[in-house]
């Protein structure tokens, strides 16, 4: 089949033949990819920076975004059947640990990562686990929710986890309705009634928030934490930037017993420890959503609750997405569709 | 009555004659004082560290830390009596904000805080407010329990609030088990089955804690970071220190998924959020504890499960207290006697 | 000033002259009346049904849904000044007892019951306090959300605390659409992203059930268990009505582990122990709401969240309130504006 | 190998000599038998009581306490290997529901049970799946920690369920010492801080029930409601009965706001509603413990803080086993040990 893969740091992709990955173990699930997302994280991988990290040898098959329909199946596999249609959860994870008995499975201790560290979706076909794959609705379309599978799970742990505390008087700060803060703000509107506010540096960006459920958008240009502090600061601040001061700035908006959720990263987190304890502030780190949260997440997508700009691209293209992106002329997301 | 006032700062304390406090409002209790702690923020105050924070205008009567009997009550104070034993809790707050309405006291937006920013108990008699009074059981004594009132309720804070997550498996690991951290074993002990482990430089002081409770101490002397992880590492981190490395040491300790709880401060709390993000750690800050809380903590002093040394001094040799403080002569906490 | 008044039980109210009530105690509150609801708990008193539980000493006025304007504040009243619009919790409470003090106020030992256990609201004036005033929105008016005191009250409760587990896949069913069912229904819209199905046996009520929020309607004439069962369930069940055979079927739609909100009440709830674990249900009983709750519905009020239907009479046409009400010729609910 | 078997009901047990189970699936574990708990719930087996309810097939080998070492493991098993000591949790789950992804494993929607719905270990092996075995401490042994396989794990369930809500200034009553209710007192003295009250018919079962952490013993011939109502009543109850009334008995000494959980079964639950309502209280239903909860218990067992007194009988004995638990013979737990 044709595949998508690293072949170096610091040099492009490759279009190549490899073998179609084939059932090997009782949980396996061989999924015909519909639509894999092309990420930032993509071009982080290029650069090297993850080299270290995943250990992963190359060549490999990128692409840590994927859905598709079921193509084959293990022999202990009961919860899908060849032709579902499917999107992927990003880990595959091992089910008996204490994390994946707690259904806490995104701290497996012993879980994969295709696309990062073994083969993933930049293919005709991807080999995953019988835990990572959720039917989808007959609505949606594998094309069309790929991107939720990373990064828009990755928004929806974070506003889920966030909205558990707030109630009809709380407000919700979000910094950053780019790629991961439209879908936060999306899933805070449907699961909170809480007042959210949306900062952004981009004003498309505070008017796109606008339009999908922010109550109240603020350019951040220089006087933004001023005027969240003169709303009286937020209960909770949902942070997708993590860079760029926004650190500083969450924790300044965020009241007394209040939350700041990282999501974005980049920058040190760097606070006196008397302003923590003084005010009681808690900083609520956010990794990726687990399998219930894409369940979940899948669900208000089938009722057009959470939805996605996609501009799509055939897998030939790959290098059209890759430099789109980097270049930053994607609307929404990339997504390559074999 | 007498009173040891604030006078100015940089300067030492003085005894003076000033007017018995008298009920003015309907909620007012007048508490004769049986025993008021020192603590190291009292010398903090005379440094002028808390001038500008506090407010309070000299010279006015120090002490947060008082236990008594109540002497006078307002017209509509209906929980305790002339006569009853009683502990203080610091702050005066106004029952009618948000945060007092959800029991959540501390957070009160009109509070005061005796022996901060207006007269504390130092003194012979301090006025306080029907919220701040706690009746003691029969078996406990004001002047033993005093230092409660403050440094043991925010120790019984943290560690409930870290209690409230750990389970038979779990790993809590307590940072110094000095004043306040001593406290927070024995509530941890009290609250939690997890496996605590206690970490402090000083040997006796790890002794100590193996003494009240702990199930593993360790000398902090450098290879204590590893002497966790090799333990797995902590589910929840309390750190009663707050500088000198320990933030870093404790996010260290702490397991992806896990809560790192700051009570003591001094020092930069400096992470890089992606060490926050990738392992989903949580960093909680702790304030002095609830009204709710200071009830209960009494409740485990009257069975006995938490217990604190003290060394009396009379109220004319407050001088005394303050200097052996500052010198470290105090074993366990001062308190002053009127 | 003009007041309605029960002057015996199994005979009408009587509209009579009574002293203006005043402040007297440094928290009392004196609201003039701009509306108060007239609910079917006044035609139980009546019949006598609350006379032996409230011990009430006859004569006194009735009205237990009131909301106003302030027109007088004890000394020690800090949260409302006069002329501000405020709706009236109905219960006035002590805010020094256990429940007080952790934000249960509903739970407090000492409360009074304005209508029930002493003077209440079908008057000019009445005396409440502190704690229980909640300022209204510059957008709301008293008479259009005084039921919203008791009977909304206590459907929010209801529904804020089933919504607490329900997340987008989960099915919340709402047993009866009427009075405090279409609050119920609105604030689970609000509150939670769960599949709302609310049964009724009217088919009218079906119809604004759907038109408020429900996701799904179903009249109530004998298939409608099956027809849930056949949807798999409720993971929570919340039950507005509480007798003719109700409860047995709220808890015959509930899914294991799921719980069933009893709200309405008359029945006997009568079920063998074995179906409760073997299924592991929960019996979930409720209350009016606390002072939160209500800033929290006031929250929603304000938003256009929640609106409820009321139907106005002068004061002095309180039978023909009454009579309508006890007749079923109101639709919404009836206010007493004096 | 040898097994005892059900070969009919309204007859005895028989050994019998059977084929030695397997490993056919990736996930199974063939379990050499240690201990196998003699329940109660055998003797109803026999009586036929759950021959509607199973739909097993006859004959069979019956036994859901079971303990032992691993004989075997299918491909994918990677959490045990050969020889290692296990506790048995009595289900074999499927792994992919949404029970399971939650944590919430009893409530696997296509679960098996062992000695019920399939052979159990009343045998020299057992057929058990990866997903179903804790491995135990070095200073467990198997024929000792049996019976808390079910009986054990039940109790511990229902305890630690109830210790969440649980603090210093609480009240928890506990209804029946018996094979539950001393495992339960255990648990509930280890998870939590509050007053701990035991009720039981049986005076000897009081004093043991002292002995082994509870606060107050009260022997249950009467007087026993009203006394714990002269102690403020509880916030908590838990009744291991649910049978000769301790429902109603259990529900009137519940506290407003409280719980009330119901372990034992045998009678209806009869209550009128407005008594939930009105008081607010909740009645909780409990099932088996989850695969985490028998982790936590091990973790207990292995401290020392849960033991179990046993009676030790050979797999040839089971007949005597049968009898003397039928005859009341069995103090603690009798074990078959092949």
């Amino acid at each position: 089949m044709r595949a998508v893969q690293v072949v170096g740091y610091h040099r492009g992709l490759e279009l190549t033949d490899v073998p179609q990955p084939t059932v090997q173990g009782p949980f396996d699930v061989v999924v015909k990819i519909g639509g894999a997302g092309v990420c930032r994280t993509d071009l982080h991988i290029l650069e090297g920076q993850w080299a270290q990290k995943s250990q992963v040898t190359l060549p490999y098959t990128i692409g840590h975004e994927n859905a598709g329909w079921v193509a084959a199946v293990g022999s202990a596999v009961t919860n899908v059947g060849e032709g579902d249609k499917v999107i992927v959860h990003p880990l595959i994870t091992c089910g008996l640990c204490r994390a994946c008995r707690s259904g806490d499975d995104v701290h497996c201790t012993r879980s994969q990562f295709p696309g990062i560290d073994t083969n993933g979706g930049y293919a005709e076909y991807l080999r995953t686990s019988a835990r990572s794959v959720v039917k989808l609705d007959d609505g949606l379309e594998p094309a069309d929710v790929a991107a939720l599978a990373d990064a828009g799970l990755t928004a929806y742990h974070a506003a889920a986890k966030a909205a558990r505390r707030l109630g009809p008087r709380d407000t919700c700060v979000v910094i950053g309705a780019g790629g991961l803060g439209h879908i936060g703000i999306q899933v805070l509107k449907a699961l909170s009634p809480a007042r959210l506010v949306v900062l952004d540096r981009n004003p498309d960006a505070v008017k796109l928030a606008e339009s999908i459920g922010a109550d109240l958008g603020i350019v951040a240009d220089g006087g933004h934490v001023d005027q969240v502090l003169a709303l009286g600061g937020a209960e909770v601040v949902v942070d997708f930037v993590g860079e760029g001061g926004s650190t500083a700035e969450g924790l300044a908006m965020t009241k007394p017993a209040g939350d700041y959720h990282v999501v974005g990263y980049g920058e040190n987190l760097n606070v006196p420890t008397i302003d923590l304890i003084s005010a009681e502030k808690n900083i609520v780190g956010n990794l990726v959503g687990s399998y219930n949260d894409l369940c979940d997440l899948m669900e208000l997508a089938a009722r057009g609750l959470v939805t996605l700009h996609t501009q799509r691209y055939a897998l030939d293209d790959f290098q059209q997405a890759i430099t789109d992106l980097d270049e930053g002329r994607v609307r929404g997301r990339a997504i390559l569709v074999p």
